[in-house]
């Protein structure tokens, strides 16, 4: 196996070297400047390390991570448009640079272009690896519904939470893993094992991201803290102190909830304030640990040699722990 | 062959049976809904007869009938947020009776499964078949940004209107056709040729959409008479208008296109008017019937029996020539 560093130059040059057409140039330059934003490149590096560990051919895996890297953007791009956010990796997003309706339909074209990527793959595994990557769009728009409908609710349940995130998130990296086994054609035990792996690993990460929002350090968190809190978010810290907070710990989130005139500094430390007063901050690290433990375990079920699967061990405990 | 309206009772059977999930509701009752809009549901009966006339099985072709069906409407249901409209077939559009989120998100949703009916096709046309549907999707998208960009510009010349219908509107019909004879395992220059009947079939089809706009029985049309001139919106007549208008022709022209005060009645009178004066309409009707000649050169030129043909052939005069 390769370094993480070295997966990411080959996903980096082949970004770079899109052949997007000429024109409409309305079309193409959003999609264009979308995948220039950067980003951690995690799911197609997870395509190609997959790949790799079970003897595939990275080359011929670079079109499966091209086309799941492009699917995330094209999440992320019609995800910007519905939260009408302004900003995506310190950049303009693309329907405020341009306009919602170029943002619409560049979006699509990106699925487009996505899915073409995954029918390019040939051999005994291309109809799963289409398969496995139209069912985890349609968990991801699912998660994204519910994701939007419990902003409307009042009483999400952890339970709830973690399927939201495990669709919105997790199985996209579940999808990556599974999908490098695929193109490598290794056995069905093995296939199934990198996709529990990712899951789980998927699970962590989202955790450790609504735990940043709090508790991040702001020089590498690279968001300002506290947008969670600010936007009565519900994530896994405030759906448990919803649960948890009684008397005057009740009263004292509700008025948090609930005073728009509250500076961002006084609710920002008030929540979390509340959030380490009522255990929620151990809850979400003894989460993390458990997801990346199950993470962790399914890795090393894997039929592959030690030091792949320490790599990718290496690597799940690094996005657990991460602190960007 | 069946009858149109056989084939289309399995096409609206297939539809009212398809096995939507029963939550998230938000995502997926906007999609029964948009389905359930009707329409004349003119591509996926192409599916069925090019794929029976091929001596294919119609029960197989189900599928990438309902793929371009589901398609088509993903496309319909994101293009009403994008011009902002209220009514679509009669009805309450998405955005409108949800809202833009649900609608971009639904039409999302509506794409990925418009792909899974496409990859449900098994056997050796099974790439060529996804290769078609993604292909004729990119080119779409590219339509659709073709006529936005050219609302913007007032130097639109025939030729590239024209260019702009094909991709927009008349490839699906090409797609369907050929999806049709993929499906029944035709030889490629059947294929071939349905494609270039479909492709032709559709332009005849656009060209007279915009003709039945000025000169269409609004008891027939189900639309109001009209609403391309209101718009200013650049059709083949609006556009030969510009190229052709002389002097005081020239300066009425400019004049409807201009005055924000002039009242429906009277500038739909003046515009159809110099439509008639200017012989733009004559050149409407040249032109479909040009693109419709191509269309039955094109059936008559596959391999099928006689009666076949002329049910094909049926069918494009009488698209080429509907009246609604």
């Amino acid at each position: 196996m390769k370094t993480f560093q070295e997966y990411l130059d080959i996903i980096n040059k082949a970004i770079a070297e899109i052949p997007y057409p000429e024109s409409p140039r309305q079309l193409y330059e959003p999609i264009a400047y979308h995948m220039a934003l950067g980003g951690k490149r995690i799911r197609p590096v997870l395509v190609l390390m997959a790949c790799d560990a079970m003897g595939g051919s990275v080359d011929v895996a670079v079109d499966a991570a091209l086309g799941i890297e492009m699917f995330h953007n094209f999440t992320l791009l019609h995800d910007d448009v519905m939260d009408n956010a302004d900003v995506r990796r310190g950049k303009t997003t693309v329907h405020r640079r341009w306009n919602a309706n170029t943002a619409i339909l560049s979006g699509d074209t990106m699925l487009t272009i996505a899915t073409q990527y995954i029918a390019r793959m040939d051999g005994r595994n291309s109809r799963a690896l289409m398969d496995l990557f139209n069912k985890t769009a349609i968990e991801i728009y699912e998660g994204q519904q519910w994701d939007m409908d419990y902003e409307e609710r009042d009483n999400v349940t952890v339970d709830e939470y973690i399927n939201m995130i495990r669709l919105k998130t997790s199985v996209l990296l579940g999808c990556a893993l599974k999908s490098g086994a695929l193109v490598a054609g290794a056995d069905n035990a093995n296939v199934e094992l990198f996709y529990e792996a990712g899951v789980n690993m998927g699970l962590a990460f989202q955790l450790r991201d609504d735990q940043l929002d709090v508790w991040g350090d702001p020089e590498t968190f690279g968001k300002e803290i506290g947008g969670d809190i600010m936007n009565n978010k519900k994530t896994f810290l405030l759906i448990n102190a919803m649960r948890l907070a009684q008397g005057d710990d009740a009263d004292e989130l509700r008025h948090w909830l609930n005073d728009p005139f509250a500076t961002r500094e006084d609710k920002v430390r008030g929540v979390t304030a509340l959030y380490e007063r009522l255990g929620v901050r151990q809850l979400a690290e003894e989460a993390i640990a458990h997801y990346n433990d199950l993470a962790v375990a399914a890795f090393n079920r894997i039929v592959m040699p030690d030091r792949d699967k320490q790599a990718f061990i290496a690597l799940t405990n690094k996005l657990a722990g991460r602190n960007n």
